[in-house]
């Protein structure tokens, strides 16, 4: 019997290599997708090359969306800082749509290939308070892959997995570590620098520094 | 009172420039978008920009997405031929996830100019069969964009209107008509000519003439 086909959500990130590791073991043929919308954090997009490869990724993708046009968030327009301090409510970081977007390729593409079953590295745990990252968005867009598609229309049945949701930080490193990701690999910092080194001050850098430390693990975290 | 703002998808076909001027005669301040996912039917995007001007469009814009690579459809795959015949079931003509994509963009774009009204010209009558043109899709797709946005758990309530989705083509073709649209300056043709001349054979010219016929309407289409 073939391996089944399934979309894996690629950001070049700790977490998403951790959902591309968590799908290789369970046997998924992965096709990896990852989204070039103009993203401040370049470097994040060569990560996810390397990681594609390494963690044995069928066939990586990276597709083009100007979502820099629309601006609204400071990791797509440079006028806006990125924030170093924690502030109340959803950040400035938030990128209107975003997984809606995501999911909408992904969703395009596992049409086009006969895959059903879409990852993606979303955690609603120890999160920047994105509201596209939660348990009742994944639903939501599982409930229209499946109206939406001629795969969905006849009968097949998508399903969106979303292994790290309810996983804290600590948790994921863990469980990729577990499956043998090279964090030294991933770039998560919203401002890092051409050649993938984290400013060690952002949200997403805070969060990942802490992982680390209450997992007990080495941080191997190239830092500027 | 300020007018209040709304995201209309508009191709350059007959029946998103009806919505665009449904939307205008509702009073709302319209943001065009239009998609430029490496149709082969280049035409309709030039057509989008006159009409976004003629129907007094406050902004339009084209934001470009590389689908072209993922394939699976006669209108991005040059090496997939359109149908000029009726075949049974959804045509080869459908573009995996296409309004999905489309509504994930102007959701995006309505968060960020504060827009909590969508309109897209889906049809479900006199239509080629794709799944996303149906209401318990734009049902689907209303759901996820109360959750899946900042302004949806802000409180706020995103409506996507789709004013079209149970009329005929002629019907269409009639509100359009009684709104003051220009339909020679609208692309339908899937295969339209560069300068935009329509073939008169697939089967979205098969339909847009039947409209005009059926409405007793003369049909300005400049054919090949």
């Amino acid at each position: 019997m073939p391996a089944k086909r399934a979309i894996v959500l690629l950001s070049g990130g700790l977490d998403s290599a951790t959902v591309l590791a968590t799908a290789r073991s369970q046997n998924y043929e992965c096709y990896a997708l990852s989204v070039d919308y103009g993203q401040r954090h370049r470097a994040e997009l060569e990560a996810a090359r390397r990681i594609a490869a390494a963690l044995g990724a069928h066939e990586h993708r990276t597709m083009r969306v100007d979502l820099a046009g629309i601006g609204g968030s400071a990791l797509t327009d440079a006028t806006l800082a990125v924030p170093e301090a924690l502030a109340p409510g959803i950040p400035v970081t938030y990128v209107p749509a975003r997984n809606t977007l995501f999911l909408s390729l992904a969703l395009g593409w596992a049409e086009v290939i006969g895959a059903a079953d879409i990852f993606v590295g979303v955690n609603a745990v120890d999160y920047s308070g994105y509201p596209d990252c939660r348990p009742a968005f994944i639903d939501a867009f599982e409930q229209l892959a499946q109206v939406a598609t001629k795969a969905g229309v006849e009968g097949g049945r998508f399903q969106i997995h979303a292994p790290l949701i309810k996983m804290s930080k600590a948790d994921i490193i863990r469980a990729g570590a577990d499956l043998g990701v090279d964090f030294g690999a991933t770039v998560s910092c919203y401002q890092a620098t051409a050649d993938g080194r984290a400013c060690a001050k952002c949200d997403s850098c805070r969060l990942r520094a802490a992982g680390f430390a209450a997992a007990n693990l080495p941080d191997s975290t190239a830092y500027a």
